[in-house]
Parts: structure tokens; C-alpha cells; sequence
């Protein structure tokens, strides 16, 4: 070696570069890490792989700035550092040197010590179990045209009044307290609000007490499926039903019973059948439009699916995803609004009514249910965003939410006229829908002669994106079919949508 | 009855009003509902109590107009409003009736029927099995004066910062994409900002695919012991420890192992010891300042620890709370730092950096754990606030998220002398604690004479809150001790607490 000549070269400076330890020590001054940080870094993972040994005494901090070219003071830093921290100790007069207390190492093998220290492990150390269960695609948002799930078009939301909202939250008030830990309920703004918004809007008899605030329909679903289920449970489902629901249902642990769906809805008579058979812990139910069919649970399953509720005692979970979007008379009064017993827990959301980012619902329940599923939330994530909430009950109580409302129900329901009107032009020999009444999407069924996946395959690659529909399973009344929302997009959008669709159809 | 001779009493009008009918069908004209809609809701109530049977008559709108005091077409629109959903049925030259469809009802009592409509009940129809190791008190924020668990002072939080960014996360980009759904692991932004600043400031080597952004400390507990353990799993905390990641392990069904721990953190030797005789599956420890007492981990104990760790197989969960906050030297690095193994999950969060309110945190491990977890994230909340997420990445790009914390490390290590100077001029007597190296809290045990929950209460009356220090539990090292932060408060603040503590200790 050149440098070997070097008058700093100690016994332990050459006993040190035995190991490549100019190389490993070397520093990056062009990185923001500080160089003092990097070089005791380094030494520590030196005396934690073994290759700086309990007791073993340490080149002195005038020789390593000098090997490293770096200023001593950024050595003696370092030093200090690691003095501090417990790895290194010093004896006066002596020097520095590992410190004692340190276990002894057995050092690694060169090879793997001269190796660029790997990134964080791709793969756990410790054993897991996977959840099939829980591996399912997620939507596509990077095409320019799409027929989604049935989302909002979120051009139209408020946000300008939602940001000067979220802006005034932030910074007036006692900081100390609306920065804090809140209640996991909620804020109780938008508890007061939308308990108000809710008694108006949906005839529910709600006070605060009786709503929890969460972050969407699916952890509404989430609380519920943990707080209230357990393994073993069995869960009354529609078929087919919201595959996010089934998700957390199966997660908990319980056994779904499929109920069949015809034009009005879930089968509630079918259900009393199911009920004398086995106990059932909780029914899901889409009732102002059944997901994914779209069709509307008509009143005398309403009455009935309510008593069948109180007579066996399920629990009668009323996903009301939708409920704002209507578009022939009034909206269908939620069965929330006619339980008296405590049998239902309601859940909405502004999923709909703004966008899928801003993640406020609410479930609504029992005092003691509520109570109950806000302990579990504490340990979950603690509480919502209290800004967040507290914009969101502004834009209520001043009735931008109301009129923003108002104006999207006029479009939405112009553009699925648009669609269908469309649909039924282009792609009559295609497919085969029925005008949903409400919500944002059309079910649609393809002919058995085509191919879904595959067409949905293709429509990406002309920049269109719509599901495959396999996640609605593959029973007979629903097998090529899927949902095509057209809320989010305008009519020359929905227009240049069915223009992709027919070319590949006609293909 | 006065109006009984009146022209519009037909035979069904006098049956109806053999109920109550008109004060059951009173309309509100103040309510902001709309009053058909008051109308229809209370005619289907009557019907679904059984007190309008199926196949009933209805008397005809014009009669109910006059009844009421309403302009026809108010009745009209209610009965098209209860026709269109089913209640009703009409046939042409005879009326209106309660759809033949409906199943029959027993009324109701009429006791039951004249009272109000209750309101949502407070008590669940159905059974549930409460959780007890749920309930714990919520901490206090309405207080003036607080010497609290160790909470930043958000009042020097970059909240004008945030706004901004928030807004311009809120209104530029393609609205689509950026409000639709989106990867359950978190904001690419985020991930990426906090990848580089990660590997910066605490040495660790992560990429973006082993981050999972969640909401807080709080989940990333949650996530891990919902996902990773099973009941019956021992995990191994110390004693005490912080009470939030128990409640955590003991609802995933775990047992807990105390772990002695000592003026150097938790005992790494008993641990060895712990773990030759059982398995454990997890060790959660707060490495940088053990909760609450607030001591580090010697490096020797760190480096045992991790071996500990791949020799048994077991989970490291390194709860870093407070790693921003160290007066002394510079932070001791994390364990996952030099976690090549995949044994560590490390988890962070903004919550001291600027407050609670921003549930804004991140969890580090292997990649596998990091999808594993997400998957199940996905069903519990869907995803984080992404406007949120790419703010903060905006800020800590701009190195705001930085600046702020020199600034804040400076400003609380003051408060941490002001505070340790006035305990130990006007406190002297009473309490006994170690000045802390780092974080935002004074351990303080107060002398055995003193009631400390005694004290806690009479101090509310003064209008300062500090925690009565129970949640920390009874075992001898920590009786009579609590937490008393003092970051979130200035100098003359402080100065306020200390007096009213000392007049209080004086008494």
C-alpha cells in the first residue's frame, strides 16, 4: 500500500486496515447527513458486526481526520458521540476504546463485510401468515376516461370553501385544545351538525350521543365487523353484495350467508327461512340501492326485514352509500329512521358528496353501541382528523354541503341520462341495464358472448378504464356483469367512453 | 268535538279520528323539513305501527289540507312521495290506499302510539360483550394550566405552513386521480419525502416499499398486533410501560411479560432469560426514552437486544415517540438502524413534531410486512388523508418540518431547565426526579406522604391538569410517580404550574 509509510500509521491503525476500513469508514460529504453523523454511524456498525471488538482501543481522532480528510473537530464529534452513547469509553492518558461492557461479537465473514451495508430487508425476519383474504386489486385512477364504481366527480366539489374552511380551523381557537387529543367520537361540531343534517335530511332521531364519527363507510363496516362479530358469527349478505363489506365480514372471522336478490331487493322472505334455520348475527344491507344491482328495497321488505331484525335479534347493518343521490322522487326513507328498538347501525358517508379522499362518515347507533365501538376506535387510530371535521361541519351548517348537493343531483342525473341514452344506441346489441333510479353507476350486463375481462383488458390500452366485474363474483344473475358509473364524467366524456366501448365491440 | 260537523268529515275522517290523528299528523311549519316530507314520514310511521292497515282508505288530499292547514299540493307531493315508494297504492276512481302488499301489524297501545316517537334509542337491540379493557379516561384539555403526558406546543407549530401547502394539494393536479382512492401504504409523495429524510436523520436504509403511513403511533400498534399476533402470543413489554401499546396487545388477544427495566432502559439479560423458558412473540420498546421514565437504552442493551431478537425470532417493535427530541448529544440512532434482519418494525409520528390533531405517522419495516399490513389497513380505513400526507411531504421537502424542529429543540430545552430549576427550588420537599436527556416530560415521583390523585384533583380546581399518574400502574419503582410535561408550556406558565403545585404541597 502507499500510504503504509505514512507517520501516522500506529500498530492499530495497521491492524485496522486488515479489515478495508478506509473503505468502509470512507465519508460522502456531497450527502446532508452531517460527516460526524456518517462517520459514527459507521463505527458503530463496526463494533456491532463484530469488527471492532469490545476493549479494543481506537486511532486517535488526529489520525482518523487525517486518513479521512476531514476536519479533526468532526472526529472528536463523533468520538464524543459514541463516548456519550455508551459505545466507546475513554481512559485518561490512554485513549479511547471500545467500551467493555459490550457483548462479544463473532465478526462476520469479510465477504459479507465488505459489502455495501444492505437497504432495510425485503423480507421479514419473523414469521406471518398472509390473509388471502385481504389481497384484492385496486382501482385504476390514471386513465383519462372512466367508467368507475360509481365515484363523484370531484371537479364539482367545494373545495375552495372546503380549504378556506379547513383554514380558519387551523388557525383560530385556543390552539392548545383544538390541536389536542379529542374525543374518539368525533369533533362535537360535526357530531351536533350532522345530527341536525340527519334528522332533517333522513327523518333519523338522533342526537350527538348516537353518532360516531369515522373515516368512511369501510371503517364503519371495520368497527363493526370487529366490535360486534366473532369467529363463527353468521353474517346475512345479499348475492351478490359489497365486496368490501364481505371482506371485513370474513376477516372477523364469520361465515357469510347468502340471501338472493331479485328486482326489490333482498329476499326478506327467504331471510325469515334462513333465520329459523341457524342464528344470524348481523345482515348488511344496501337498502337504497343494492350493491351492485342498483335496485331499491321495496317498503314491504323495509317493514319486514325491520321485525324479522327484532324478532331474531340480528343486527341489521344499513350501508346507505348513496342516499343523497335519488333522482326520480324523494329518497327512500333509511330503515334507521323507523327503529325504535336499537336494531340498526346506519352508515354514510361524504365518499359521495365530495370525494373518496376526504375520509368522513359517520355510523350512526344505539348511545351504548356508540360508546362501545368509540373505545375500540381509541386503539385503532385514536380519533379523526378534527380539522378536517370541524371544515366539514361549517360546510353544513352553512349549507354549502346542501347546495353543493343540489347541483350535483341535477348533473349527475343529466349525465346518466346522457349514459344511457348512449348505451342504448351504441351498444344496444352489447349489453343489456336498466335506468338506476339513483346512485352514480349502471349495472350492465354483457352478452355471454363476450368477453369482460378481456374487453375491459383492451379498453385500457385506449386510456379507458372500467372493472372487469369479477369482483361481484360469479353467480348466474350477475356473471358479466359490471357497474359503469358516470358521475364522474361530463357528457363529452361519457360520449368519447361509449365511442372506446363500441369500436372494441364491433372489433 | 267542535269540528265534527264540519263538511269535509266523511266516515273515514271520523274512523281516523278515532285515533289521534291529527296531532299525530301535525306539521311543523319552523322545521327546516319540509313539510311534505313531515307528512309522509309520519303517515308511514302510522303505517308501519300498525295503526293504517294494509288495504286501508286515505282520506283524500284535499280533506288532508284542510286538516292540517296545508296547501294541497304539500299533500299531494307526500302522497306521490309514499305511492312512488310502495306504501301507498291507487286505484283510479276510488282513492287511496295502504298497499294490499304490506304484511299485517299489530297496533301498538294507543299509550304508546300518543307519545312523541322516541329518539334513537340508547340501548342496542341486540347483545353485545363489552370490552373492559377499553375504558380508560380520556386526558384533559380544557384546562389553562397543564403539565401534560409530554405534548408539543402546537401554538408553534408552522400552522400557516400547513394551510398553504393543504390548499395547494387541494386545488392543483388533476382532481381525478388526486381525490379518488388511493394506495393504502400512503401518498407516494410522503412516502418518498419521509424515505429520504428517514435515512438522513436516523440512518436507517429505508425506500419508499418499506413505509406504511399511518395515522399516528396509535396505529401503527394497532395494525401490528391485529395483523401480526394471534391469541394467546406473549409479548414482551417493559414495567412499566406506556399503556397505549398494551391495551393494543392485550385486545389481539396477547398476554403481556413484564420486562424489569432500570436506569438503562429494559433488561436485556432478563429478557434472555424471559425467553429461554417461553416464546415471545413481540418486544415493544421505546429505546430513545423508555415510557414513561424516560431513560435511553445503552448501546450494550441496544446491541443485545437485536441479537436477542434473531436468535428467538421475535418481532423488535421500536416505538421511537420522541426521537426528535434529545438535549444532550445528538440522538442515539434507532435500532432499526442496524436491523439488517427484518426484525425491527419502526414506528414514528408527527404527533410531537407539531400535535395530536395530525394523525400523520409512519410505520418502517421489510417490505413483505409492510404489504402484509397495508392489506389489512385497507379494510380498516381505506387510506390516509392524502391531501394531508402530500402537504406535510411539501413541508418536510422545504425543509420547514426541520426548521421547526431546531426551533422547537432549542425553546423546549429551555422549558425543560426552567422547569427543572422551579421543581427543584419550590418542590424540593415533595417530589424527586431525574433531569430528562430528552423528550417533553419530567418523571416525577412524589413523595410517599402525598396523594397524588388527591392532589391531581384539588389541582383541576386551580385550573391546572397533570395526569394522577394510576395509568402507569402500582408496581414499587414507579408508585407515586407521573409524567409532568412541560413543552407545551412558556416560562411564566410554568412558573404558574410550579406555584400552584407548591401552594397546593404547602397546605
Amino acid at each position: 500500500m502507499d500510504t503504509c509509510n505514512h507517520p501516522i500509521f500506529t500498530k492499530q491503525v495497521v491492524q485496522l486496515l486488515m479489515l478495508p476500513f478506509t473503505a468502509l469508514l470512507a465519508v460522502d460529504k456531497s450527502s446532508r447527513q452531517p460527516v460526524y453523523l456518517q462517520i459514527s454511524g459507521k463505527l458503530m456498525e463496526l463494533i456491532r458486526e463484530g469488527s471492532l471488538q469490545a476493549g479494543h482501543q481506537l486511532i486517535s481522532t488526529r489520525q482518523l481526520a487525517e486518513l479521512l480528510n476531514v476536519h479533526r473537530k468532526t472526529v472528536v464529534r463523533a468520538y464524543d458521540e459514541l463516548l456519550a452513547q455508551g459505545w466507546l469509553e475513554s481512559h485518561t492518558g490512554s485513549g479511547t476504546f471500545v467500551a467493555r461492557h459490550l457483548p462479544e461479537t463473532k465478526p462476520k465473514k469479510l465477504s459479507q463485510k465488505t459489502e455495501r451495508l444492505a437497504d432495510t430487508a425485503q423480507k421479514a425476519g419473523f414469521s406471518f401468515t398472509p390473509a388471502p383474504h385481504l389481497e384484492r386489486e385496486l382501482p385504476q385512477y390514471n386513465y383519462t376516461f372512466h367508467l368507475d364504481d360509481g365515484f363523484p366527480d370531484a371537479r364539482l366539489a367545494p373545495l375552495n370553501d372546503l380549504s378556506r374552511a379547513y383554514r380558519t380551523q387551523l388557525l383560530t381557537g385556543n390552539t392548545y385544545q383544538r390541536l389536542g387529543y379529542g374525543d374518539p367520537r368525533g369533533s362535537s361540531l360535526l357530531r351536533e351538525a350532522l345530527s341536525a343534517y340527519l334528522n332533517e335530511s333522513r327523518a333519523l332521531k338522533t342526537t350527538p350521543e348516537n353518532i360516531l364519527i369515522v373515516r368512511g363507510t369501510m371503517m364503519g363496516l371495520y368497527l363493526t365487523s370487529a366490535g360486534l362479530l366473532r369467529p363463527g358469527d353468521h353474517v346475512g349478505v345479499g348475492e351478490s353484495s359489497y365486496a368490501g363489506a364481505n371482506t371485513n365480514f370474513i376477516h372477523a372471522g364469520a361465515t357469510l350467508v347468502r340471501i338472493p336478490v331479485d328486482e326489490y331487493g333482498i329476499s326478506t322472505d327467504e331471510l325469515d327461512q334462513i333465520c329459523r334455520k341457524q342464528t344470524i348475527r348481523l345482515v348488511y344491507v344496501t337498502s337504497h340501492h343494492h350493491h351492485p344491482t342498483t335496485v331499491a328495497l321495496r317498503a314491504d321488505r323495509r317493514m319486514q326485514l325491520l321485525r324479522l331484525s327484532e324478532k331474531y335479534g340480528f343486527i341489521l347493518f344499513e350501508d346507505d352509500y348513496d342516499y343523497d343521490y335519488h333522482y326520480e322522487n324523494k329518497p327512500h326513507l333509511p330503515l334507521a329512521s323507523a327503529d325504535q328498538a336499537g336494531m340498526v347501525l346506519y352508515c354514510g358517508s361524504f365518499t359521495k358528496t365530495i370525494s373518496p379522499a376526504f375520509r368522513i362518515g359517520y355510523l350512526v347507533g344505539s348511545e351504548d353501541i356508540i360508546r362501545h365501538l368509540a373505545e375500540l376506535r381509541r386503539i385503532v387510530d385514536r380519533q379523526g382528523d378534527t380539522m378536517l371535521e370541524n371544515a366539514m361541519a361549517e360546510l353544513l351548517q352553512t349549507g354549502i354541503i346542501q347546495r353543493h348537493l343540489r347541483k350535483t343531483l341535477r348533473l349527475y342525473r343529466e349525465r346518466r341520462d346522457v349514459f344511457c341514452h348512449l348505451m342504448n344506441k351504441e351498444l344496444q346489441d352489447y349489453v343489456q341495464f336498466q335506468e338506476p333510479e339513483g346512485g352514480m353507476a349502471v349495472w350492465t350486463r354483457f352478452a355471454p358472448g363476450i368477453n369482460l375481462p378481456a374487453l375491459a383488458q383492451k379498453a385500457m390500452k385506449e386510456d379507458l378504464y372500467f372493472s372487469n366485474g369479477l369482483i361481484h363474483g360469479a353467480s348466474p344473475k350477475i356473471s358479466n356483469g359490471t357497474r359503469l358509473g358516470f358521475a364522474s364524467s361530463t357528457a363529452p366524456e361519457l360520449e368519447r367512453c361509449v365511442e372506446i366501448l363500441a369500436d372494441l365491440l364491433k372489433k
